[in-house]
């Protein structure tokens, strides 16, 4: 164990004190793990749009202050009471929902929506009792997503850490703890492309590039990318993206465009942005007979999922997906080996770095439409 | 060849001279088969749902005087130019919808939508030369969905056409040319249940008690049967369905009811009514993480599904199929096998027999609802 175990570490962390406002350094108290806990040094972070929308929370329950951050890597400090599969050393991912192993979503092979430790962003505490493990001067600070990770140490729940392999490079792999899984996962795990296959993607934001990686990977032979932003195309390409649409070039819907572009619908789609017309949009552009079209954005609360029922009864398929149906403790390891074994690229959806003094630069970038993933430093 | 190959048959068919009213006896020609063309007697034909559906021709276009009848079993008379699959003596089951083996479709693994012989419920003529092989005293009669099977003879296109079992009995396996055969593989093909799950199916008539079936013949823990009419139930329960829900009886949605049974939902859902609401519900009503809803009933033209894209994201699918995803020619051989190894019950299907003169009586008993299959015998 280390020389800290047990004790409160005292460290920075980056406090969101009000909606909106920029984050300020603080030197918080980081209380030691609890039962079936784990208290990680965090080396590496990076910013998802999900801590942007609950740092903003336009029409979110506001939960303030709060430590956000949820795509990092880092080390086991200590661990807390009933864990055995962890220990001070190990490398691991924190990852915004968990897999208790127990439950009966955990014991499906095709679901990853944990009872106990699915997410929950509006909960700022430690499910064990109920409290948070930061403070400042006996103020408590609320978690985010049981990870809030900007902060040198965070303590998180054993079923959201993912155990990986010690040899592959934090600053890099930590993107796979949020967004990118997310992407790659929905194209390979629930789209699954054949080799040969067209597919589509709806918006070019990291998650929707990670899904047209999954594509190139898959051996897709065109990638279709939907994206209102233009320019977004050039650097697409990297990411396997060979045609692009922009809805607003076109009189007609797009799913007309796409289904003229391809003799009657992409074999596959990816919906990336979470708008409903582009939801509705991505299934109707898929073929009849076997198309598959797979949701992974988001939507507001009022939305309404709208189509004629015959597109189904054509056999058409529509499915959505959280995070890529990874089971984070059991499959995230091996997604970490593909990139260990050159079979996924990261490299390229990491665009901006900066120290953790400067974490509110990462957010004009994001804000600024001009990153796709920014690394956050936290020992610079 | 027959002696009768090249020349026109005179025979008794049952003529649907108006929309509603009852068929009438009538000695018609039928014309030899021409191009990928077969003659085939037909010795046992059942009536469906949608064959009264388009006598009745309410909101469809009328397409009077016309032939009838779409699942059946017969033999081959004689063959037109091309064929090769096919010759005298062969027995075969007709299929309103067809399988040319050339399509993307057909040769797609995962599509039964066959480009050229797909189901056109408008078209009363023959794909080769635009007209019927069907006249009265040199006065066309119009075909059916390709097979016209309540007459003596009719002609089909080579693709509409399983070569069978001659060991099979006709009279029985002839209902697998249409609803039996659309449930069952609604089930076995497309929702796909695992040995102990639980399913739900919308609709217990002829197309429901075979997707329950299917549910049976898998290994289901648990059918429950939703029907608006609640002396169904009885006799559901040969086809393995262990609980019975009328929406009547239950102030709350259908699907919040199965979620209260099923603790959070079903495994899988096959809707066989064609009821917009009906089809809602069971989507809704399958479980979070891994349930699978299959729409089977064809809804109304101006039909809108409508949900909240969260149902999807919170990894349910929605899938549509046709014909239970059967290629005609290459897979309902083996559905009649199965019958043949008794892993598929038909005779329970089977309520009633009238002879050909009599076949307004099978009208009656599907319109008062009594009867679950009819057979009509050609020979008495």
């Amino acid at each position: 164990m280390s020389n800290t175990a047990g004790q409160v570490i005292r460290c920075k962390a980056a406090v969101a004190w009000e909606a909106g406002k920029p984050l300020v350094m603080e030197e918080v108290e980081v209380a030691p793990p609890q039962k079936m806990e784990v208290r990680v040094k965090i080396l590496f972070t990076s910013l998802c749009h999900t801590d942007v929308y609950f740092w903003e929370a336009k029409g979110q329950t506001p939960v303030f202050p709060r430590i956000l951050g949820h795509e990092a890597g880092g080390i086991v400090e200590s661990v807390g009471e009933g864990v055995t599969e962890l220990k001070p050393g190990d490398h691991v991912l924190p990852i915004f929902t968990g897999e208790c192993k127990e439950c009966a979503h955990c014991k499906s092979e095709e679901s990853n929506m944990c009872d106990l430790l699915r997410i929950n962003t509006d909960r700022g505490v430690m499910l064990n009792d109920g409290k948070s493990r930061f403070s400042i001067k006996g103020q408590p600070i609320f978690h985010f997503v049981g990870t809030s990770t900007f902060s040198e140490y965070t303590v998180l729940h054993v079923g959201c850490l993912a155990k990986i392999n010690p040899e592959a490079p934090l600053d890099k792999v930590c993107v796979l703890s949020c967004g990118i899984s997310t992407g790659f996962g929905a194209t390979v795990n629930v789209a699954k492309p054949k080799k040969g296959q067209t597919v589509a993607v709806f918006g070019l934001g990291a998650v929707g590039l990670a899904a047209a990686e999954g594509a190139r990977v898959s051996g897709a032979s065109r990638i279709i990318g939907v994206d209102l932003v233009s320019s977004r195309f050039e650097a697409a390409k990297k990411f396997g993206v060979t045609d692009f649409v922009n809805p607003k070039d076109h009189d007609k819907p797009v799913q007309e465009v796409i289904a003229e572009m391809t003799n009657g619908g992409v074999d596959r789609s990816v919906e990336c942005t979470g708008n409903i017309q582009a939801m509705i949009s991505a299934f109707e552009c898929v073929h009849d007979g076997w198309g598959v079209a797979v949701l992974v954005g988001v939507p507001n609360k009022d939305d309404a999922f709208k189509t004629h029922p015959m597109n189904f009864l054509n056999e058409r398929t529509l499915k959505g997906t959280f995070f890529g149906n990874y089971k984070p403790r059991t499959d995230i390891p091996g997604v970490v080996e593909k990139y260990m074994n050159k079979e996924l690229e990261l490299e390229k959806f990491i665009t901006h770095e900066v120290a953790f003094k400067d974490i509110n630069k990462a957010f004009d970038l994001m804000l600024k439409g001009e990153s796709i993933r920014c690394i956050i430093r936290m020992d610079a």
